[in-house]
């Protein structure tokens, strides 16, 4: 397993080395942000002292506060936000309803990390963005885990599907699903998590493991290739399902937030909380 | 979603700036060209400008004028026309009949683009075009949209089957299929938009987003391949059937099109409204 | 559609300049040069104009001749004739027929071109030449078209299975196979001229035209590729069958032309017309 | 078979060599050292000495200890320890539990070779280790061995399938899966130790064995190709079953090893196997 | 069809240009020469003409004599003998058979090339050798003369199977058998001489002579490479049982040549017609 | 066939070119060296000869030995004794059984090569080896030649088998496999040697041997790839089977010579011999 990438101790003194030479105000809090930084390289964490910097003198700051820190976080990880980019009505709605899926079914499920903030402001590369952000510096990530995660990343495109009609969804979704497809495939080809006969089994062989001599040929057959996808399709149709069952039974929320969305276009992860705070899991989303 | 290209707004602040230096003729309304130019790069405008004061120069003008502006843009898009082009009265006929059958379908389905130009006069390397543009800045393209475009991008082809017979259709239809095929290819492999299993599920997988490690063989199985093959077939059967429908309940329209084209050559977005307007969509071509 | 090569004006224009400083004979017909040479590149017309003055000069013609000219481009076209090229009094006999079962094949289907010239004396990498011209500069090619191409393609080679018999067939079809075989496939892959399921679907996709981002992997699957083969095999047989048709019911005529081509090596357009003025199609040759 | 890599004896010849201009104190034993280095190269054991007074140096002390060189030892073998590493209680404890269920195994099982130390420490990229010493040097290794190495490779994946229930395993098993997926492949293709037919059969061919030429086309059918995968998954879920009737059947001792190592953070071998005296192996997991 | 090696009125002149200042003795025959080297290029008559120099000098002959040049043609087309090579008795044997097969084979069949040389005397890589030269310069090849090509390729083994037993047939057929597996499957793919569906289809398309674009995915489905292999094997089966039939049929002279070529090692064309004269066809080597 | 390797009287002059200049003593036999040397290149027997004059340096002997020359011819074709090499008691007695059987089964059967030498000793990168040399220079190899190497090649494995239980073979058997597969391959690949329809056909094309052109693609389908895999593991099969039925029919033989092997290390020609004197071939083994 991986765990190289620097933990929570290590991106707090890595933070502090890159904000020595620079006019830190007074109660910054690097610490909180070590902690949602989790997944940051070392080379992340400079780049966030260095926008902070920038960002401050943009503003005329004389010194750094902690709302630059924040932008240059958020800039760093999701890209710069773009205000002035247009979007037509219907858009900004298919937009909040989207987003609000998203956000929606990942508050739902037990196994899923919080939301930390939601909004259709458009950032970088995307129309809106729902992030999450796990509580502690996580090592393991257990199959129900991935599975809550599966159903928060397709939540956008069921919402769509619910509102508009699944004739009518929406190029919206053209992000999240390849990172669904990746995450269900990776389960199944890395993991050992697929079903039957595919769990404990992986696909991607450590050849320096291997005694003696390497496999000349690694190419596994197409009907293993065929039951590989089936077990792909699965995730994929029942994440579907339970993102399906977490919004229906909770139509009331997901129409607040969106509202929410349209009116204040960011909303923070204590008034996600707030909002949802009636959400209840529907029997039909639990895994058996 | 990739939301990179200019929008209107950041299209008439490009052409401003390319325009800054250049006798532009009062009243020229680079604000309807960039409304009309949705999809173009900052290169695409920039170029725009100086095929403008070329054209203006070959035309003895001493200011830019709106014509040339708008002969510039469409240079750009889609080549320069070629009146010089020698066609065979059989070969002006098919075509006016294939631009009509496009523009036919297009009018009359819901949720196309209104038609913006139809020409039988070449340009670059087409025989003819018809030219479909937004009326707004769209993020977002939904399935039904998709679908109105596959049949209309199919109404050249289906016009020649039904007007010369199955037998007689020709190599018209040259470059209309192959982007029929890639949008259909692209709808049920990149944006889950496929029918039933394939539903919500992409097969371009985003490696970047997997955990932990990437897929070693990222290449699905035989039967997945057919899965998605039988279901771009069924999207270009559908539509082609769709157009059908569209244009045998339109015959009369069809032809006073047609004739209007080898009339005048080239027909603009208020003349084909005008003539097509008694046109109706028949119960066959929607979508259930 | 490709429309990009020079049409009869550009040529007329193009050989007009290539040969401005060439001392050309009194009443050359550059017109109907420009006429015949449909398909010939700037390039190809350049090449014309040089080669008739090397040919001139050879003859020791002061000036350049008509037939300096034709000569020059039918070296260019198909290479120069091989005169001293030693061929069994068989081999004379396999082409004479071999070359007559084309000009039969393409003088009787009624959507062929008209037979240009016949000839049986070795030119560049070929024992003979059968050469179809179109009347007029034709931009689109139908799919009856199409199939009489194939038909008299696969003219010679069945020519040879009914005089020598089906076990006796020669490797003179050597290169008429792979160029039917070409067609055929460019029908069904690239022209949506395949049959029912394959109709009106093309597979290579204009990636360009896809909304948003490119598929991954354009592979189709082996069931899709078998259909393909299927549809040129078909094909194929078709125009073998439609062949046969043909010969068989102009028998005569084959032997007419073939005693003709051994007598004189060389049959133009105006004497294939006249030997095979009474020749017939057969109903089972029709294209229902 | 290679059998290049050094023999013990050689192992102690160069270990002697590389120590020779270092200040070694008195009574460190390089014989005990050289016989559990098995399968190390004269690299690594050059490497190993030079770590060794890299560390003496960092401990300040004058001579390099029996502890430094122990501590080289395992730096160069897995990696150094990452004390500092933060681990949330959770993941500790499954930590704990998958490295109890691979030493339980492995020390239960008879053709395995000893557990030598277990460590829930991150070390290098993993989050812990289980580490199994051959006694002698080893030169093969029969099919009743490998079929052991791969129960106690499972065996970490199985005790947290068993203690968190099937739906709670983690990634934890990260690297665990394709080291026993490539030794699994590595029987079947390599070794000959397929059943039934693939018994005695290699499927990485000895080119240079061949008679006379070279086989051109080496790829065997996707047929094989399946049997081959069938053999692996065969061999995969017979060692994930035999772990599981392995921990089952004691239970006790997981959870006194599980404890320990809490408590302690590493153990070794003799106290593993004071721990473990009592455990048994179960019937179920005999191979019959 | 390619015929652009030199025919035999090339080969004459080339010839002579390439012994213009060489001391040729009286009445050597290049005009012969010229007619047994069809298929030879421009390069390997220069080439004959140096070693009939060298060969010349080497035999201390003051002008280049007929047995020189012959000498010198056989050195080019199929390597120097090797007169000294040790060859056991046993293998002399196998050798002397093997080519009487060939011979007998070719012999009998009618529409093969006539013998011209059968030999055991070793020459460049080679054991034996059985030679073949066609009677005139020939541009077509037959269907039938091909498959009588492939009979008497195969001769050799099947006079192994005969006298050995199927059990002990050796590697002396060990270039025999890939030149007809070369030639059957060129017959197939290449020549349109494969049997019903695959008749007059070629596998091996004229991309240049597509209409339009080109194909992109050439490559036929695995169905009809069964197809093609099923044909070739047909192919070959077939050649093997006509070449048993006809050596069965003739045991008596197979026996004759063997002993011959035991005898003198090599044996021209008039004394194999002149020993196998008594030779017949049987019927079950007829094709029908 | 190729038989460009230099054969016995070649080998002899080579010799002597390479040891005219070095201190042979008198009566060293470069003839036998010579004899047993086939297969040799040219390189490799200038090898012998240097590593010769090495080595009586090595053992301060003033001119080379025949010893000296026959540890020279040794240490070239199989690589240096590694007599230090610490083998543990149980892998000596391993390898003994091991090579014992390659031993007892070429010694048994009719067509194998005679055992030349069997040793444990290791060498270069092998446990022990038995060594088989032809008795004369064999040009031609016959099928049940090369059945009988494959049933000696696996006589190793088969040995383990019987002695330590199918489920306790062991790794031993590493390279004798590939060697085994590369050999049965080629038979049915190369040679033509498979059963049935595969039989006369080889699946590498000699492309030169084409008539006309080459072959586009040449790779046959996976229905024949399945068809060669079966011919394969049928021949490897029938090979096991074979040594298992020798082994066990003289299994007071395999004891013999594995306790001559523990005691000596070495055991040559003769002695193998006159130890296996009194083993009989079982009917079972016989070729049918």
């Amino acid at each position: 397993m991986d765990i190289g990438l620097p933990d929570r101790k290590d991106r707090e003194a890595i933070l502090k080395v890159h904000f020595v030479k620079k006019p830190l105000a007074k109660g910054v809090d690097l610490d909180s942000l070590a902690a949602k930084s989790a997944g940051s390289s070392g080379a992340d964490l400079a780049n966030i002292a260095n926008e902070s910097a920038i960002i401050a003198a943009r503003n005329s700051h004389t010194e750094i506060t902690q709302s630059d820190v924040t932008e240059a976080f958020e800039r760093v990880a999701i890209g710069p936000e773009r205000k002035s980019k247009v979007m037509t009505e219907g858009d900004k709605r298919v937009t909040a309803y989207h987003e609000a899926g998203h956000a929606l079914v990942g508050h739902v499920l037990p196994d899923s990390d919080p939301v930390h903030k939601v909004t259709i402001i458009p950032r970088g590369g995307t129309g809106g963005v729902t992030w999450f952000i796990p509580p502690e510096d996580r090592v393991f990530v257990s199959l129900v885990q991935f599975k809550d995660m599966l159903a928060r990343g397709l939540g956008g495109r069921i919402a769509e599907e619910i509102i508009l009609g699944p004739d009518k969804v929406t190029t919206g979704a053209g992000s999240d699903l390849p990172s669904a497809a990746g995450l269900a495939r990776d389960m199944v080809v890395n993991q050992g998590m697929g079903s039957k006969k595919l769990r404990n089994q992986v696909f991607h062989v450590d050849e320096g493991m291997m005694i003696e001599r390497l496999v000349h040929e690694r190419e596994y057959s197409d009907e293993t290739a065929k039951a590989i996808d089936d077990e792909v399709e699965s995730l994929i149709t029942e994440a579907a399902s339970r993102a399906r069952d977490v919004i229906k039974a909770n139509m009331h929320y997901l129409e607040v937030l969106k509202d929410k969305l349209l009116e204040k276009e960011t909303v923070d992860a204590e008034e996600v909380k707030q909002l949802l705070s009636g959400a209840q899991m529907p029997k039909a989303a639990a895994l058996y």
